[in-house]
């Protein structure tokens, strides 16, 4: 590594001879990683092969078997609220009863879309008029995923950004935003290794976000997208937030989502919808006039697969030995590469999909950039927030879980070159 | 059979002495029914058991695989048209090329509710405002199918009933409903074998439906659900309306909707979309916030089950091998029970799921509620016409498919009791 001959220190303490000097090292190491040609994509929280390939028996199942432990026929119509058998492996982990949890099709961004389409159409228990004849608005704490954003703005709903803590969404931003502003009629929560900052909803962040004063027909769109899927022993205890809420006397404010996403197939899993009876008889409502029942032979397929919720935990241990190298390896290059010239911070996350890591404010999208040219496929900057705008254009999301371990690491060794060098192109126009 | 004792003629006919004597014989028969104690249903257009073990190889697949012709690993996320191959083995029958026709979830009728959730929220190509801004309205040909209805009425979407002839909705009565009334936003086809009548639209309704003037956001919702499903060796010629509606200028006008849920399974088919270059970019655009991509895998598992074009003509002779002796079964029962009294007036589908019969005017919701009573479930009278309002009171669907022969014959049988004395109590009612 080219950069190994200078003593490293931290950027922003250099003066500004010193800064050239780390900046025309960067911009060597920077050429010769171009010249490298490298193509590699760290952009989207897909799982890897090696990742697919634990769940290859759903390949062949149900295997001839097509009949639920009723008897009902699943190969017909029918059975809108899904499997109970497989409703039954995800209750316990995402802490809502069966007979509230239905199981759906094969993705948890459509039940959160459709929920909301039905909400601009028809409104939400409590409310008075559907939420399209209104001007409303989102709660979207930052950094965050970029699909909810995206539904958001297609439907034309206005986002106000929340910054995030380690514990959840600030809750004093949160509650003095609700008390100014009625129209605010949704928020998105990422509460279990929250996408990207891996951050976990505290007890008391939780209690907070279902007591605050809001309008009646608000919702929490609880996307527990990443439940079980834990990189640690350090597991956090599964919040009963549908509990919490009825308690706080707001029993229909959680809108709880999830999936077997990133459990066995991304593309043909089995999505879950779980609220208050109010909510859930509001959502099978809607959905008999949209479906007369889901996959349920592929709710079979992953019933028969996982077994009972050992199963699942079993399961989702083997994804685990394949993703914390690679989260570590994420980690182990930033420590190495990015520390001694006190450039970027980031988080290592205890479960879920992501590394959030935050460059120096206004060097985000040039390093992105930077990597892009040089082959190095990485999500855009700013993708994390609204509208795709970070105010301090520094946040960028590292998805290391698709690539193998070498590939990401010559990855993560090649955005490391093009963070230092996009950060001492930053300071050095900053002294100009 | 008790009424074998009396020589029957038509009930119209008859002396009211005659027809008092006749009802008093059909009492007696239906006593007799409701004294068996039958527990039998003909609600709904569902697949035998017997048809659905023609598909039972599809509960092993894709046995291991998971990449399509091109490479790619169908257990991710992502292609969100759906799978090459199995788009390919329908464009043929559908008449829609490749390029345009989408292979999707497990339920055409969730594509056709969220293409009007849609069309509600964000408007249609060619149109200036989402449909959810204006006053709306469609055109409902009747008698039809209750889920499209259903549909439009969760929405608020006002339906303007439509008579069906042999060929397709009157021409004359939506050409001059058209002209008189820009709200009129969409029209429900089921070109082939339409639910309940049987009747095939022709080629000069169909370039009538394409030509005709209308608003510019007017879209033909063209649900395609029987196109393979013949009951004869008497075929229509599948109609290419895309290409028919670009001739004629509107090449937006026809929304294309199909399924295998009656080829394969009703509850884990493949869904449909098949429209013009510009609408199915409109769909893409709307469906990549709601969507990742469908299940591609149970994709692959059609593909490989169906092979190519040929193999589902073969499959779909498996079906009429099973369902032409109960469309039989229903028109003996009919000729030999309602004939003789003059009663009833249906069709002899050459394909489809349904047979339309007619009652006396006044007499259907009786005859259904009567078989109710005696243990025989029949779709609700008036279920074919918007709002369940059938303003002869005259309609019921018959679905045969599902049960067995013997059940079926009895469960006709008893209807058709049902049926003489609810048509000889409106007689004598009428001439009191």
């Amino acid at each position: 590594m080219t950069t190994a001959a200078l003593s490293p220190s931290p950027l922003a303490d250099l003066d500004t001879a010193a800064l050239r000097e780390a900046h025309s090292s960067f911009a060597r190491a920077y050429d010769e990683l171009k010249a490298a040609g490298l193509s590699l994509d760290i952009t989207r929280g897909k799982p890897s092969a090696d990742q697919l390939d634990l769940s290859n028996d759903l390949l062949h199942l149900p295997d001839g078997a097509y009949r639920d432990a009723a008897g009902t026929d699943l190969r017909n119509y029918g059975g809108p609220n899904g499997l109970t058998e497989l409703r039954e492996i995800f209750s316990g982990a995402l802490r809502v009863p069966v007979a509230q949890l239905l199981a759906l099709g094969n993705a948890s961004l459509t039940v959160m879309h459709d929920t909301i389409a039905q909400a601009l159409i028809h409104g939400v228990p409590g409310g008075d008029l559907p939420w399209a004849n209104q001007s409303i608005s989102f709660l979207a704490p930052v950094p965050g995923y970029d699909r909810h954003f995206t539904i958001l703005e297609r439907f034309g709903i206005r986002m106000i950004p929340v910054p995030m803590n380690d514990d959840g969404p600030d809750i004093e931003a949160v509650a003095s935003l609700l008390a100014a502003d009625d129209s605010i009629k949704g928020m998105w929560c990422v509460p279990v290794y929250s996408n990207p900052t891996g951050a976990v909803y505290s007890e008391k962040v939780v209690r907070a976000l279902v007591s605050l004063d809001a309008a009646p027909d608000f919702r929490l769109f609880w996307d527990n997208a990443y439940a079980v899927h834990h990189l640690t022993d350090d597991r956090p205890e599964p919040i009963d937030v549908l509990t919490l809420a009825a308690e706080a006397g707001n029993p229909d404010r959680p809108l709880i989502f999830a999936s077997t996403s990133k459990v066995t197939f991304p593309g043909s899993g089995v999505a879950f919808f779980g609220a208050s009876p109010a909510n859930i008889a509001w959502f099978q409502h809607n959905s008999a006039a949209q479906s007369i029942g889901p996959d349920k032979l592929n709710q079979l397929r992953h019933a028969l697969f996982l077994k009972d919720a050992d199963g699942l935990t079993a399961h989702m241990e083997k994804h685990r030995a394949i993703l914390e190298p690679k989260f570590a390896a994420v980690d182990e290059v930033f420590r190495e590469r990015l520390s001694p010239w006190g450039a970027g911070s980031w988080n290592a996350p205890k479960g879920g999909y992501f590394v959030s890591l935050d460059v120096a404010d206004g060097s985000a999208k040039r390093a992105v950039q930077l990597a892009k040219e040089a082959g190095i496929a990485v999500t855009p900057a700013g993708s994390t927030f609204p509208y795709g705008e970070d105010p301090r254009d520094a946040n960028i999301r590292i998805a290391p879980t698709f690539p193998s371990l070498d590939e990401l690491t010559a990855a993560l060794g090649g955005l490391c070159t093009a963070i230092l060098l996009a950060e001492a192109e930053t300071l050095l126009a900053d002294r100009d």
